[in-house]
């Protein structure tokens, strides 16, 4: 077989539909986010001002969350050397593991190298063996929730998006004596919109269901100490596996699970893709550990976040930008044909300096492409006027219907 | 279902079968590696030598590679702030990866957040988006191979440990016509023993298959410029995959392939665990950069590394300790019993500040059981008459038998 031939098709269909992937390279200015410098490709360069980072509240540069990370590289080194088992737990992963712990109100908790590996390992493990179980999964679940629950090879069932009513009559069909799992998500990252907790957590008790949720667009930025929408609305202990991450508000890498001490150690115990893996270089454990204890403290930050999120939504008003109405942070503008969305996006990069990547198809469905846009506390008034002044300027040039106010 | 009196039950059986796994909790001082404060359960601290790193050369505290990491975090902050494709490319990911292609002599270079994961989402990826492949895999291949073989759900043979004619058999017994990949590591971790490259290339090439080669126990030690042991056998260039990490030799975290520039684009373009997860640090891949070219430049790294590997060895045979003949630098100790593995590891801990972790079942079959023992060029003389000291008191204590000189 010709790989070559074949890999050059593959990637020659990805262009003619348009959803070949070129990635923005840039570089982050500590201190002045979200300002960043663009690399283009002839390796020229301008400055740009990000509009699409998951570094949510600027965490990422924090002082503090710096501080501990020069720290602990001073102190530890770069790299943990080894996995948790083989040398490589470090006393900062302990205290993480505490911190995590404590900030959603469970015994225990268990730090991946990512939040994808997260969802991917523990779901994977936990459906893997619990024999006989099933799970019922949000259709619009991560591509990480779903790899794990592929992986187990269980049984499951998709509801409808965020459907408690639907959750429930898959439930019901099922036998009673089966163990169940109901997989979902707090806030979903490409509409915006929050799950109706409370009702799902309703649904999986009356039929005896292990409660697992992510909140990885969530943590940091919701609740009083910034334990997610479950913390806000008083439900942790209702749900039995709490999944988030440390590379979005949070501001640095990783993801955990927190839970029941004994669930925390089965996954521990019977995941690969924890077990063979070198753990998280202790800088990151520390780095995380402040980030986290600044946010449990510092609820104001959640407040100027949201206070951003609601001036960036008038703003668009006011031009007659559409956006998805949704109840988080997240701001979903539609432009709905992917050649537009691209041309947009390219224009706000080279003309107006402002970097919103365009979500196409297969991220987002074909009709619904978007510009996903993520204010955070550090966009001025000023970057807010500029931002919708050039959209304005681009949905006249386009002939993008404009939303009625 | 009583959930957490499954987890229980399960959890019972690995502390009943001796598998339940307790994690050294240490930290790792920069300057004195290998040496490390170990805290004990109840809190308390002793200091011990780490003989159980992959941080192989020490570069976790090289001076250059701590300094790109701090300068890293001074100019770009802490995290990554997004995924490749949504604001998380940063320039030193891009330089990084030009790093790796030229360490490699390939066209092109693709970072993961692990060497777990790129193995799996590579591995994965290629296996699925190539219609009616066969993937053939040695018998010892690494977890993350297995899981990433396992999630293309292809067709696969499991040939004979670094057996290239029980290769040749099976493929020569499949349809000539069926694409293969043939997917083997270079240094195998636990028993050290190295691959016959050149006869499973030849194998491969025969038969017509992609050739994917993990090298994460080699890349910086071996090879002129650490690209491994198929550059020291100058065999690079017939691999189509080299795939490696940075969070062993190269001392920080993260993993990589390279390959053409086609195969690189295709990973990159399709691969879930690549597409849906949060980039590497700025500063992780900084240190990464710093320590692959002072290890491209710094050969006598890996002579004083090998060095030490014979030491080591030599001052085992004068104490009579058993371990296994390989041409590497892991040296297993062997024991052939976990009880006493874990009592050896554990008095050694405690008792003489060594710290070597016991490789029980079933990450190595039972009989086996070893002290993987890692020399580093830090450890002293002193070091390993120390540790040499204490396995001979030891093997006394047990009754193990010595080995015949």
């Amino acid at each position: 077989m010709n790989f070559e031939q074949h890999f050059d098709t593959a990637l020659a269909g990805l262009h003619e539909a348009g959803n070949y992937r070129v990635f923005a390279e840039l570089e982050r200015k500590r201190g002045s986010f979200p300002r960043a410098t663009r690399y283009r490709e002839d390796g020229s360069t301008h400055d740009v001002t990000v509009w699409c980072s998951n570094d949510y509240l600027g965490m990422g540069q924090h002082p503090e969350v710096v501080a501990a990370m020069h720290d602990a590289i001073e102190r530890c080194g770069t790299g943990a050397g080894g996995t948790r088992n083989i040398s490589g737990t470090n006393h900062g992963h302990v205290r993480l593991e505490r911190e995590l712990a404590d900030l959603h109100g469970k015994d225990a908790a268990l730090i991946f190298t990512s939040g994808y590996v997260s969802n991917w390992a523990a779901l994977g493990t936990l459906l893997a063996k619990i024999p006989g179980i099933i799970c019922y999964t949000d259709a619009l679940n991560h591509a990480s929730m779903i790899e794990g629950i592929r992986h187990s090879r269980c049984e499951k069932r998709i509801f409808k998006h965020n459907d408690w009513r639907d959750l429930d009559r898959l439930m019901a069909a099922d036998d009673p004596a089966a163990p169940k799992l109901v997989a979902f998500e707090s806030v979903y990252s490409m509409d915006g919109d929050i799950a109706p907790i409370a009702e799902i957590c309703d649904v999986a008790d009356k039929h005896g269901a292990l409660k697992y949720i992510d909140e990885v667009h969530a943590v940091g930025m919701y609740g009083p100490r910034g334990g997610g929408v479950a913390e806000r609305e008083g439900l942790m202990d209702r749900i039995d596996v709490i999944e988030g991450t440390l590379g979005k508000a949070f501001g640095v890498m990783g993801g955990y699970i927190t839970g029941s001490r004994n669930l925390v150690d089965f996954v521990r115990s019977f995941a690969s893709g924890f077990i063979f893996t070198t753990a998280l270089p202790p800088a990151l454990a520390a780095g995380a550990v402040a980030s986290i204890r600044h946010l449990k403290a510092h609820d104001e930050k959640r407040q100027a976040h949201q206070e951003a999120v609601r001036k960036v939504r008038a703003a668009l008003d006011r031009q007659g930008i559409p956006h998805m109405q949704n109840p988080s942070h997240i701001v979903p503008v539609m432009v709905g044909d992917a050649a537009k969305c691209k041309w947009i996006s390219d224009i706000l990069l080279e003309d107006y300096g402002i970097y919103v990547q365009p979500i196409n198809y297969p991220t987002v469905p074909v009709g619904t492409e978007r510009l996903r846009i993520t204010p955070t506390p550090f966009h001025t008034d000023a970057d807010i006027a500029h931002l919708s002044g050039a959209l304005c300027d681009l949905w006249s040039q386009c002939a993008l219907a404009r939303a009625v106010a």
